[in-house]
């Protein structure tokens, strides 16, 4: 019997109700697979300003640290969009998370699911063509975290510069995450750079380069950032894991996610070099529907999953939920903003979807 | 009678067949509004390279500067793919033109055209709810010419770095032209950042609402960019001018013109403080289908207008061009590409299409 300590992260908006659906499924693969969680709630974001005056409270932090892995809600919304920017929940909690557990390796995968090619905003037959992609992005280095970072000079000639960087070693470890995901997946890379502008792109393409040698059967492609933008609305299929700096995969995993029209199926890892994670859906806190039981738990379900299979290695649980998430999804046990306008009238509750999955377990 | 010098610089792949095309057009306005033309052919891209050594020879430069606008086709192809960057075509010519001349303003239009909605690769119900964009993307400043740019550091510590600048007066420049833009669209103007992670974004934002105050007809909104890369799938008809720094407005455009299916139709134009100004078109070189009288003209042909419009303040004679452009289009005389399938046997050969538009005017 296997025993792990989760640090539990609700948050704001949707983020506690679909937590509920995510731990009633923890709960099932703990009986199934005799696995045990000990589960420990804290505030984060907005609730956690509310609560305790700060988005990211130290007692947040060192339950983290304490536990085996995050599983993380969403966070945010207008109540405190008019905090200055440095305290907002996004920035004070999320940014501050990713580079205190180090936590470089963002997986982002988006896929349109069989029978739900109807909710891409692609074109019907190129939606039919198919889409499946993992978005690999480097999350904690290029231009989010690199210094210097500021502002200077005077009146009109005054101004601000962010610096992009990227060191030999940090583009090496998010290469081999996406040359090892590919492996098991469409043994494909398509690195996504602007080497014909930036520096740092071109030791990304070099090092990338070197990463690939080592991966004899996975194809490496590169790609111009302005040009993955617009290949992924005339020709989705040809991707299979894309690989990402920081910004990009911010642009590109957004665009996947859109292109899938179903963000609430879509769940994502950020991990460090020792396996530990933290997960959480794709989608945001959505505080419009928050509170009405109509929220998708399927995102944070799944991320509980992607906990299980890379921070725990239990794959075995993991499967067990994909395979119930599948079934249910074939099933036609959806909330209503995966079904036609027509056919809202047979769209499930939150707990209804969650229980439906318990079920298949 | 007006006079005016023009560099027509045709370049590489289907650049020089186009702009056949975007020449006779010019000489049926010539006679019609009585306007001189003096246009003088010089090399550039990898022809150059081919003729003179380099990308951008110096009587190719010397020709633009005493020109009052230069007409520009594309460049670039697999020939020269394989050059040090700093000596490629797109590198060493379009860059360079840009900052020579001090090209901050580029414009860069898309729109689903009537009739043409099924080439967009959105959904038809999102497709036919209309698409018309005016992208306004910095063009000298911001990452792409920052200053410090660089390498440092041995082993695997060795790491890149490029630096993302703005000052306020770039980007006021910037915001004004976006605003002027769109007191004569749709009166609305999203500009496009990364104002929770970059502090450019920061200034990008507090400025261009400095901006806005000059301007009470025109509804300002801020949007991030990994949102827009997103809404512009599900909701493309909210926009009317979107706003970019460099890199953003590079990845923007981009998607922009795939959003319309119609690269063959999209001009552009890069324009400095003295209105004067580059005019291309959207698309690329093409080499795959250069030298077949196949390539689409409207592109270079809508180039040339836009030249008549910003640089020459030709406004009678781009008028004519573009209801021109709009009869032939809803004339059905279209290239293969813009038709379906089953209907190529239909489709006008490069000089049938321009001969039209003449015929137009
Ligand atoms: C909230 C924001 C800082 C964040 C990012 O840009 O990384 C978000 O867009 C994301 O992708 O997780
Ligand atoms: C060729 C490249 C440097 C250029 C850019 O990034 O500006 C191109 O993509 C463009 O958009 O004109």
């Amino acid at each position: 019997m296997s025993d792990y300590k989760l640090a539990v992260l609700a948050g704001d908006g949707i983020g506690p109700e679909v937590m509920v659906e995510a731990k009633k499924v923890l709960a099932a693969v703990s009986k199934k697979f005799d696995i045990n969680f000990e589960l420990n709630d804290y505030d984060v974001g907005g609730i956690a300003i509310d609560n305790h005056g700060q988005a990211l409270p130290p007692e947040t932090l060192k339950g983290c640290e304490e536990a085996s892995a995050i599983l993380f809600g969403s966070i945010g919304g207008p109540k405190w969009d008019s905090l200055p920017l440095e305290q907002r929940p996004e920035r004070a909690a999320l940014l501050a998370l990713r580079g205190h557990f180090d936590l470089f390796s963002n997986l982002r995968p988006a896929k349109i699911y069989p029978g739900l090619e109807a909710l891409s905003p692609l074109r019907a037959d190129i939606a039919a063509s198919g889409f499946d992609v993992l978005v690999v992005r480097e999350l904690t280095s290029g231009i989010y975290f690199g210094q210097p970072k500021g502002m200077e000079g005077e009146g009109e000639e005054e101004f601000a510069f962010d610096t992009m960087r990227y060191s030999r070693k940090e583009i090496r470890r998010i290469a081999i995450t996406a040359f090892e995901a590919a492996q098991k997946r469409g043994k494909k890379v398509t690195s996504v750079d602007k080497a014909n502008v930036l520096v740092c792109s071109r030791l990304w393409r070099e090092v990338t380069e070197e990463v690939a040698k080592d991966y004899p059967d996975v194809e490496l492609e590169h790609i111009y950032i302005d040009n993955a933008a617009m290949q992924l609305l005339r020709y989705p299929n040809q991707f299979d894991v894309m690989l990402c700096s920081n910004l990009f995969g911010d642009i590109i995993s957004d665009e996947c996610a859109m292109i899938t029209g179903s963000m609430g199926l879509l769940p994502s890892a950020s991990i460090n070099g020792s396996k530990f994670g933290m997960y959480e859906p794709a989608g945001g806190s959505a505080p419009d529907i928050a509170g009405q039981g109509i929220a998708n738990p399927i995102a944070q379900i799944l991320s509980a999953s992607m906990l299980l299979r890379f921070s725990l290695g239990e794959t075995d649980a993991a499967d067990a939920i994909d395979a119930a998430v599948m079934k249910t999804l074939s099933d036609g046990v959806l909330t209503g903003e995966l079904l036609a306008p027509e056919k809202r009238d047979q769209a499930k509750s939150t707990s209804e979807v969650g229980d439906y999955v318990v079920a298949q377990i």
